[in-house]
């Protein structure tokens, strides 16, 4: 078994990152949990493939489960899904010793560990993620939250969970703009961290895509959870160190925001995000024009829409604005130093570097 | 300045105890908070009597303040103020850097508390309790949270004050019926951690409902607030020894519930509960007699509304169950052994015990 540990004292917990693992789920649940009522949140596409898979399992091994399942996709980290969520454990009489397990991708582990954080005023909850993304970046952390009309993830929590299953073989299920979203994130741990694990992901990018050799994919899968964990492990509030992971994301959640989160999917306009980070690391001169533009062969091969007519200088301001990271001594930008290590700026004003960016991105359509 | 440690790592926070303190706020605010921006919550009757007095010590301190009032009463513990505020405090742009201050009884504390957990994934709070039940209970401690629909304190969280400001002055304020409710959870201290202190308040009951020496009072609070920080110090998340605080509260939410929260405040309700408990040490056999009856004179002195009629055995078993403490491993009830010293026990039915305390406590009217 694969197991890898995130050191956070009380809070600690395993991330078991192996092919057909969710089998063992029902052993792993048992170990860390004395309860026997189970709410599994997941959305109605993963129920589809995986709910009476999950529901089988855990019943076999004597656990009462539930299954609550919300509708696809962003909408669903509201208020009133919360809402609707707290009641329906509620009404099915789930207690302190009560389990809630998020089975699902980004949208499902944020909407059902923030359930959990609040839930008689916490109960633990243990993180299935069907999606890449979710696999390599949002179900290790703890950052758990809906979102708020004003902007994305501003309501929420830093709440741990007791286990993360990550079985690379759900990845199957997974269509091909959600693994390509997926993606980014692994790049980006590659940019910030391990240059190493950068040119591992060069050779063999799209053959990770089509998840063609699984030894590959469970090491891609391992190295970001092990990047993740000691990150959270030094930083776990999001203090200092733990900013390096938004890189790409300021400018990234911007041009979400503002073509209304319906025409990239998250990691798409990380993609974009990253470009962004990467120009201006050059522009300020702390990577090479070849290391740029190195990094930039590698991200043409990423398959994204393109750059929106919507997306424009005045509205990016604006919702960089309401950004939550931002505090009044200025904003946090993650820049490059070079790939494998990042430099965090402060600034006042990102309206001058956003405008060379676009120009050159749309230039260079 | 008298000042009160609570220890709990990187979560440890200074309480506060000492009439007239609340003018010290802005020096206590700027030692540990640098940004500069705080949201004050609170209800119509404490901004009535305090909110200017706080915003001109807090803006005179440089401080930029906005004030946000929520209707008195435990209603404001809804879904929809929560909703609200977080609006508001978005409305103003408030930050990371941001601060809330909760300046009222138990319903603020727990609302602006539950608020500030959740804003941005959590930013700091301070509380400023203007009841003697938030003084000596609700305030220390972390238990932040809201009601549902189905149950009081249902959703919230475990989330530390970073500073407790406890002013006894502004308990001129307060009206008598208030005080009674908070002397509840005073004696509470006395009959499960410290015989000397129930000593002190079996001799001074009324002249500390009555203020009439602020030395006694601070005393008072200093040691309920000492006796609160060590057990939450031991046991913060409520997995053992903490359960004593709940000396009297599991009969006594259910007192309160089944009269629609309208007859009895939370404090007299305890007073009704703890008799349970008392009743049933007695009974038991944990405690003689005589010290059950000791204890019920102090009672008698409580001036409190008489047992509602609507007080039923069912009713009152029916929100037995649904009370979040329950597991399904039985429910813990804290009984005593002696004056100072509890015993908890593990039941899977209450029924023997409410109906013979009520056929009791109906008598003895």
């Amino acid at each position: 078994m694969s197991l890898l540990k995130v050191n956070l004292g009380r809070r600690s917990y395993d991330i078991q990152i192996e092919p057909g693992c969710i089998t063992d789920l029902p052993e792993a649940v048992r170990k860390i949990h004395k309860g026997n009522d189970i709410a599994v949140i997941s959305d109605k596409t993963v129920t589809g493939y995986y709910g009476q898979k999950v529901l089988d399992l855990l019943g076999s091994a004597g656990f009462h489960v539930t299954m609550h399942t919300v509708s696809d996709g962003e909408d669903s980290k509201s208020f009133s899904i919360l809402q609707q969520l707290w009641g329906e454990l509620l009404e099915i009489n789930l207690k302190r010793d009560g389990m809630v397990i998020a089975l699902g991708g980004g949208v499902i582990g944020d909407l059902a560990g923030f359930v959990a954080s609040t839930f008689l005023r916490g109960i633990p909850f243990v993180q299935v993620p069907t999606t890449l993304l979710a696999q390599v970046d949002s179900s290790v952390g703890g950052k758990v939250g809906i979102n708020h009309p004003l902007g994305k993830n501003l309501i929420g929590n830093f709440y741990q969970p007791r286990f993360v299953c990550i079985d690379p073989e759900v990845l199957t299920t997974l269509d091909n703009r959600d693994m390509w979203a997926g993606m980014a994130e692994v790049v980006k741990y590659g940019l910030i961290w391990d240059e190493s694990f950068y040119k591992f992901l060069e050779k063999n990018l799209e053959n990770l895509i089509e998840l063609k050799d699984w030894n590959d994919v469970s090491r891609m899968l391992s190295v970001c959870c092990k990047i993740k964990a000691e990150v959270v492990q030094q930083d776990e509030r999001e203090g200092g160190l733990r900013r390096i992971l938004n890189f790409g994301h300021t400018i990234g959640h911007a041009i979400e925001a503002v073509t209304g989160y319906k025409v990239y999917h998250h990691g798409e306009a990380v993609v974009y995000g990253m470009s962004f980070a990467c120009w201006v690391s050059m522009k300020e001169g702390f990577i090479t024009k070849s290391t740029f533009e190195r990094i930039q062969q590698l991200f043409k091969r990423f398959i994204v829409p393109p750059l929106s007519e919507k997306v424009q200088l005045t509205d990016l301001l604006d919702k960089i604005k309401i950004d939550k990271k931002q505090s009044h001594s200025g904003l946090h930008v993650i820049l490059l130093e070079s790939i494998g290590k990042t430099k965090d700026q402060t600034v006042q004003d990102l309206s001058e570097w956003t405008k060379g960016w676009l120009d050159y991105a749309r230039a260079s359509q």
